[in-house]
């Protein structure tokens, strides 16, 4: 391609600073350094913790950043000492690298990998090695990713390659939201068949842990949320039973409770709220009852009782649902071409790149599942 | 026996009050009603659930009581439908029950009985039914046992009949301490072999997760204690490492951190303190690290920051060790014959039962760590 070798000048959409509207800019994109590869971005998704960062944790030091880490696109070339890819390659980034190397990627148990971004200002969700820059100033990259831009550079250690007839407008999904949910509920909380699950807050990362469940062979699966209008799409994931805390007067803990004889097996908090998490923790059955922390914030801390857990309840938590990144992406991808997991039917909006705000917007008001944005 | 079928009238120490001693009482025994059985106190240990009833939980309807719950002793008579026990059986009576009915019970996941006294007034840790009086006042049986007595009365969900060749001085401990503590190591940490742990709290409970963690194999067991002259005795039971966090000005977690290159594969807490709780579960490592309760205390909330589980911890809790009640104590008596689990280790004194509240101050000042009394 005639790009290779040279710095890219291409759109992105860039976040200045907190709270404040995207601007779609020309960005510089430099070349794939050592181990890197420069991506094409096709499609990306909107997720929770782009807002997150945008609203919330605001963290100094985080700005300017380009945003977005659940796309996918064509390897347009790569850097020296990349051996696992090659120019044409479809990907998916990845937030959570997958290095093979290290005792967190040679361990069976975990899928935290040591060399990732993740590893360094963490709380910042991105390093200061970044290869944009716009207007002669240096622009971060949002979780080692920002597919907010129409190009971008990864280290090989934190890309998938996945099947080459993949709809990339669809599969970018699996980046973040869908993996993060569905295996939740698979991999971390290991649903088992026959089973009572209760899943907090139905967004993207909620419904997809109700697949999730629903693939674990749960037997009834009680989706939860203040927010009524989003049970129709939990049921198409395959939710049994509903519950709107707003319509209760007693603690949801309680509710579910009694609906269950003394609580469900297994709960997955995919809402990012401290209260909801203590919520989830007591809504399960007291001597193996497992609770799970999916939705991400760490402004606060969250409580509980101690007899929660010396009652026999367990309190885990998921990153990206578990999967080994690298190994897990192409493996969901398979599981999507042969129709074993959904993804269209989270999708309500689709938009070009220029109308990320209003992506964010909608986002934000909880009008959307998942909205795709186009970037080519 | 002369006794049977009649009231027994022997000595026990009342609790008539919170934060007050002792006294030691002539009360009345009521004869063993259905399923129930009479038993004859022969030694019991003091632990720190007995204090904590009296100084710090101190609920409300819950006095006057008589308490004690690590005892051992000799059948004296049975109830109708009495099974599995003679008279002349060398029984533990068990603060918590396996009934071999329920979900729980059926269940391997978990020692959870939902028949006993736990399941009802467990914030009073005692039940309104007993067959206790004094001075023509129903006095209450503390966590169902009242091994503060030289008579008790228990149901047979609650009784372990156990090898009649153990000396009952010493295997008295395995009903609560000592199984509380490894069991928590071996059952629900589920230490493995070659792995990194820490032990916070180096009391009977503590000593024992050390032993726990030796005999599963841990490589290297750190113990922590604020207290260093109970270091001596925690390598007497594995223990390689030895830390107090008074002899460092950063956190406990930092400190263990530095020592494990990143921190423990197990951490069990064994005060009953919410910031010693936190303290060992942010010294687990990431990925992997599984940091469990075990120390007793419900009065205060424990917290986190989320981070902490979604880094891939899991954060757990035990009760009893997570032991089946009436199989696993006959089990650890036999270990103790066998010479696989310590005993004699623990008692630091031998008492009488009228020098019990000269045993409740050596606990209270940290000057003991198992006192027995004897109520011959």
């Amino acid at each position: 391609m005639a790009t290779v070798g040279k710095v890219i000048k291409c759109k992105a959409a860039v976040a200045w600073e907190a709270n404040k509207p995207l601007v779609i800019e020309e960005i510089e994109v430099d070349v794939p350094h050592t181990n890197e590869i420069r991506i094409k971005i096709m499609a990306t998704g909107v997720c929770h913790t782009d807002l997150y960062h945008l609203f919330e944790g605001k963290p100094k030091d985080g700005f300017p950043v380009v945003l977005g880490h659940e796309g996918a696109g064509i390897v347009e070339s790569v850097g020296p000492g990349v051996t696992e890819f090659l120019p044409g390659d479809t990907v998916i980034p990845l937030f959570l690298s997958q290095c093979g190397e290290c005792r967190f990627c040679q361990s069976p148990k975990t899928n935290q990998c040591e060399k990732g971004w993740t590893n360094s200002r963490y709380d910042v969700m991105s390093c200061e090695d970044t290869r944009f820059t716009c207007k002669g100033q240096k622009v971060l990259q949002f979780m080692g990713t920002s597919t907010f831009s129409q190009y971008t550079v990864v280290n090989q250690i934190a890309v998938a390659k996945v099947d080459p007839s993949a709809p990339l407008h669809k599969v970018c999904l699996l980046g973040c939201g869908v993996c993060t949910g569905f295996g939740a509920a698979v991999n971390t909380a290991k649903v088992e068949p026959g089973s009572t699950c209760a899943v907090f807050g139905l967004g993207a990362v909620g419904l997809a842990a109700v697949m999730g469940c629903h693939t674990a062979g749960a037997k009834r699966i009680i989706a939860v949320d203040v927010n009524s209008e989003k049970f129709v799409k939990a049921k198409v994931f395959g939710a049994t039973d509903f519950v709107n805390p707003n319509d209760h007067s007693e603690p949801i803990s309680q509710v579910l409770s009694k609906m269950t004889n003394g609580g469900v097996d297994f709960s997955l908090e995919c809402v990012g709220n401290v209260g909801v998490m203590r919520n989830a923790l007591e809504s399960c059955i007291k001597g193996w009852g497992v609770s799970v922390l999916v939705g991400w914030t760490d402004m606060h801390d969250v409580a509980m009782r101690p007899i929660q857990l010396i009652a026999g309840r367990t309190w885990k938590g998921s990153l990206f649902g578990g999967f080994k990144s690298k190994d897990g992406v192409p493996q969901m991808v398979k599981a999507y071409l042969d129709k074993k997991v959904k993804l269209d039917e989270f999708i309500t909006h689709n938009m070009p790149l220029e109308s990320v705000n209003d992506a964010i917007d909608l986002m934000k008001h909880g009008k959307c599942i998942r909205t795709i944005l186009s970037l080519e």
